[in-house]
């Protein structure tokens, strides 16, 4: 019998949860949340078998599923509170800042640095869904810096949940997470305090507001305290991608202006490539 | 049994020739398309019981399902051709310029200009779905301007496919728009273009994006040729969206920048508030 223990009991951690009890039935299932009404509902939900605030130290694994800025303080301390068998993961939205500061750690082959690619713009454990990982990506960095056994548990209990796994250069995670992760989530709080901002005396006209608003504005439902952290820990690439996204935006706007109705054809036309690259996905 | 007939048969028409088809089964449905391939499709589907290019003198209702570029000649053209008992509508995402050049044509009482609150990212009439209009809103203007016994009839047709009804100024209508519905498609047609600008040569990358990327930039992948006329004919107010949408983005920049957690969590927060908003739609 496998003993994990997850740190964080939100909609991430809350989820994987949820995914071991059924892949994993025999496993005996502990965790954490340092806000009390979080513990109290994964308890009520069952996500765990009983709280724990330290890890055992013959825990097989510890999941660390808390705001990036959280981190790097919390794997020190729990690479302290364990013993030489276990292992311990971040699921961190970000990873090059954390694998640099993990660089030189004596315990650093005991930590796997891994992201999963699934979420909501919901939070918390009352979010928590059992499916949210399966069939998805499950990035991991700097492998060959964890120890071969215990990756090699991880690896089986990612794949017990049906996830796919990628192996990445930190720096090119956080890069290509910035394009593809970090920029829609911007662009979504913002065109959500855009239109909020204009209309905030006139509820009624979003009446007006159809499935394509809602679709591009979902993600302005997601947790301010979650996503702060990542935006400044990935901050380099954050304001590279967000440069390249305003100066898209002036450009079409000045098509616009200039009532530049190929221009504007040909960089939608160029942005309907979107459409085959997701529906592969699909 | 009342005579309709529907000119542009994609995704609108098509869709809205599906909701009569059920709603009112007696409707004799005729309509046309410029585009060959989609008059075929549309007749091969059943959306029109046959093919007309000019409506009958004594058609009930015609529908102008085009884009809004060739509204104006086409109304002209077709209230030309009808009788004096005739209603003709237009579907049209714009409608301040539309009712402006109508103000003075002297069957101006014989036209209704409203706005239904439907679509997909989807064209075509193979992108029709019989349920597009269920309980969507349509935007009427000017109904002072159409004859009472022709916006009665148009009343009792939208009622009968469970539309809701709106009455707005045709100027509010289009501002109003701008924020929440052409304002999406540019963020996401240009986030879309800026993505892939970026990983043009890395299409694995995308392994990385997750579901919310995909909602982000899910009207990325609209039809050019509708919407280029929509932001060309509502350029001023599309213009201030945008305007207000890459000032939003420069200050959320800035706040990254400065590494302000305190301000990026309050604009997150006020964010948050489209929740509240959507979930009353849904």
């Amino acid at each position: 019998m496998k003993k994990i223990h997850i740190i964080g009991l939100g909609l991430l951690g809350g989820s994987f949860a949820l995914a071991l009890k059924k892949a994993l039935p025999d496993c005996d299932i502990t965790g954490f949340d340092n806000r009390q009404k979080h513990l109290d509902m994964a308890l009520e939900m069952g996500l765990i078998a009983r709280q724990q605030e330290v890890p055992d130290r013959d825990t097989d694994v510890v999941i660390l599923a808390t705001p990036v800025d959280t981190l790097f303080d919390l794997l020190e301390k729990t690479l302290e509170q364990v013993g030489a068998n276990t292992l311990v993961m971040d699921f961190g939205s970000t990873k090059e800042q954390l694998c640099r500061q993990m660089a030189a750690h004596p315990k650093r082959n005991q930590y796997l640095a891994v992201h999963p690619i699934a979420g909501t713009e919901n939070s918390g454990p009352g979010a928590a869904v059992g499916n949210l990982f399966d069939g998805k990506v499950l990035i991991i960095c700097e492998m060959e810096k964890t120890n071969i056994h215990l990756k090699g548990l991880a690896y089986d209990i990612f794949e017990a949940v049906n996830m796919k796994l990628r192996f990445m250069d930190p720096g090119d995670h956080d890069l290509h997470l910035a394009f593809v992760s970090h920029l829609s989530h911007v662009s979504s709080f913002v065109l959500g305090k855009t239109v909020l901002d204009k209309t905030s005396d006139e509820k009624n006209i979003f009446d007006m507001a159809g499935s394509g608003f809602a679709s591009t504005v979902r993600l302005a439902k997601s947790s301010p305290a979650m996503w702060a952290p990542i935006f400044l820990e990935n901050k380099k690439n954050v304001l590279a991608a967000m440069d390249s996204y305003i100066q898209h935006l002036s450009h079409f706007r000045d098509m616009i202006a200039e009532g530049d109705v190929d221009g504007l054809n040909q960089e939608m036309q160029e942005a309907n490539k979107i459409r085959d690259i997701l529906d592969i996905k699909e």
